[in-house]
């Protein structure tokens, strides 16, 4: 008799789950008549929680493009935080409320201008973001419905599965080299548990934004829909991802994320101070003044 | 002059062989008047060693699901032993004499009902099972002709090489999570080796089986043959694999394998540690209790 | 405003370029009226150096193979250095100036009836040609004009980008285990990086010499065009990748590549006694001085 057998027929697929949630109906229709539904909502982002499928959808809402500023990735951290220590909650959707961008990635506005205090304090706050996104309990579940350049990359990279958008006109990648900026080493990390060794390498060095359908083909995505199904679909791939026991796939996905996760953790402080001397280069913020200045005349 | 040239005819692809035999006939159709033809047997297991091929056919023949029992892996691990230390053995095919299936992984009457000592001395066996099929100086081909999950799957991705039988009933995958059960850290970092970071990642974490065809594509498998041929292709694959010098073939093994072994062997006694107490959970044992007793009714 | 929209327009993809260099034209059609050319050549190396490109092109030139001699290695090296410390060369295209071959590999005669001295002269030679080659700050792009074994590969997939011809009868490949000698481990962890662990694994075992079409395939080579297009595609890529900025580039560049240039620097002096014992071995001094007899009783 071999453990599958028995497995299945003792435990059961939720014997073990760590949560005290089951997996159901999912958030894609919620109306009147339906489960009860919370919903918190900040500046930056609302959160649907749809109780009886134990689904949460985030969606971010901070146009024009979803920048990830400081408030943006505290509000973040907040509410994925929330979400991990909520019991009814055993998956999240990632997606954005705004038309064609997923979102930009990171929010120069913090990066000028300001204290070295004020810019350790932003890059801790990438940090977290990443931090709680890739160590999540939860299943999460990027639907990319829009452009997904360098930050916004990095968040759906980190998730655990990726549908994107199948239009044309998106792309996706860590173009920070195009700029003339490096990707930190944990980008770097998170990309090759991705993609491989080789396909960074080469992305990287050319800041590639891939297409819809190039990115694919590489594995920065794992499926592509109508841009009309996105929610929908990762609502079907989160049912299907939530009929496996919460606490062996949280295990599972521990044992393969821990050696990523640690080591941006002993290099945390290091990574901070990095970005502080580089963004305090006088060099670089001569250069953020004068676009700051540029923009405000335009919108003057 | 380049080193290939000269070696190809200074060395020739024999000269530095680490073993006696050469390659030469196949096991495919040895009848009388051929090369002689050793066999050993034992409860589990049948080993048909053709000595003038110098390759063992291993064929596993614990009916109904070919169970990772201790018996059977202590037996496995002998077996193994006997023709690593055999000159006359250069390659093993390791396949089911039980149709329709290759082996349904470790055995679940093992855990249950039994002492810590047993559990401890069955997970012991699991680890020398695959430490000795994985550092095999021998070359190893799994000829998959049944279904494969689990314990079955982690003996196929320890081979060489693996042709699987393309019927679309067999699946082969690490299954365990969809039982609420999570693979050991060395199952998952075979499987790395095998089909990388991020495929490994998404199938550990929803206990994915694939389908002979998915099995392919995704690499677990690398070449499917319709069931007959098998065991031919096989020994034909065997031939290719034999023309090449032993000791420089060993030493690339090892130098590829090296360090997920020794990751093994320095976490060895822990991995023992957690599967015991794991198994001796009040919770898991009553479940397994039950469930013996179930078998135990349906039999009486 | 995110840092992509930023970046572009304050910094400018040439801001933080660490080369005085831009890109532009390229060496493809070099004539007169065109930009300084400078050339420099030695016994085995022809480097063209097109400023205005700030693109060098490094012809090998030692027929009738390309073997890698000691003088060969150390012109190698010497050339890539000048280059690299050429403020005026910002990529290099590596290419064969011997028809239908890109190089051959060692040369065996650098291993045979010399000193113990010798031989890790050379082998400290091998070493350095891969070290310069690997964490080059240039773009490297090899232009697979010909047959590419063993130490040839190597040189090819330690640059940044690989262009093949089309041609059926070059092949390509680390097939030193054929030969019954081994790759050393950093030909195996350039190779892991190119086309990961289960490809090289294979690769490695049996020495396998990929066509090209199948290089494409696994992804040991990026492109393949016909014979005669090699170097203008080689040249096409090269003002791709020049046109991003440096700095970024080569930081992007260095954190893929350090882990495994440090790991061989760990290495370096144990890995020159392994390569010095193994080739001091009577037995192999026997088989090499054999051959060399044979060698010039043909020439005689």
């Amino acid at each position: 008799m071999a453990v599958a057998r028995l497995a299945r027929l003792v435990l059961g697929p939720g014997a073990v789950r760590g949560r005290g949630a089951v997996a159901g109906s999912l958030p894609r229709c919620a109306g009147p008549g339906r489960a009860p539904r919370r919903l918190f909502s900040n500046r930056n982002i609302l959160v649907e929680l749809e109780e009886g499928a134990g689904v949460a959808v985030m969606k971010m809402k901070s146009p024009p493009v979803n920048s990830l500023s400081l408030d943006f990735l505290t509000e973040f951290s907040i509410s994925l935080e929330k979400l991990e220590n909520d019991r009814g909650c055993r998956g999240v959707i990632l997606t954005s409320a705004v038309p064609k961008i997923f979102s930009a990635g990171l929010d120069i506005k913090e990066m000028c201008g300001k204290s070295a205090e004020h810019y350790a304090e932003f890059w801790r706050a990438v940090q977290e973001m990443w931090l709680k996104l890739y160590k999540s309990n939860m299943v999460t579940i990027a639907a990319i419905n829009g452009n997904c350049p360098a930050g916004g990359c990095l968040m759906a990279v980190s998730c655990d599965y990726r549908i994107m958008a199948e239009n044309p006109k998106y792309s996706i990648g860590l173009n920070e080299t195009q700029l003339g900026i490096v990707a930190p080493f944990w980008f770097k990390d998170t990309m090759v548990n991705t993609i491989g060794h080789r396909a960074t390498e080469r992305s990287l060095q050319l800041g590639l934004l891939y297409s819809a359908s190039d990115a694919l083909k590489i594995g920065i995505v794992d499926e592509l829909v109508p841009e009309e199904k996105v929610l929908n679909a990762a609502a079907a791939t989160m049912s299907q991802w939530l009929a496996i026991p919460d606490y062996a796939r949280q295990i599972s996905k521990s044992m393969m994320r821990k050696p990523t996760l640690d080591r941006m953790l002993t290099h945390r402080e290091s990574d901070i101070q990095n970005f502080v001397s580089f963004v305090t280069k006088d060099s670089i913020q001569k250069s953020l003044q004068t676009y700051m200045e540029r923009l405000k005349q335009r919108k003057g």
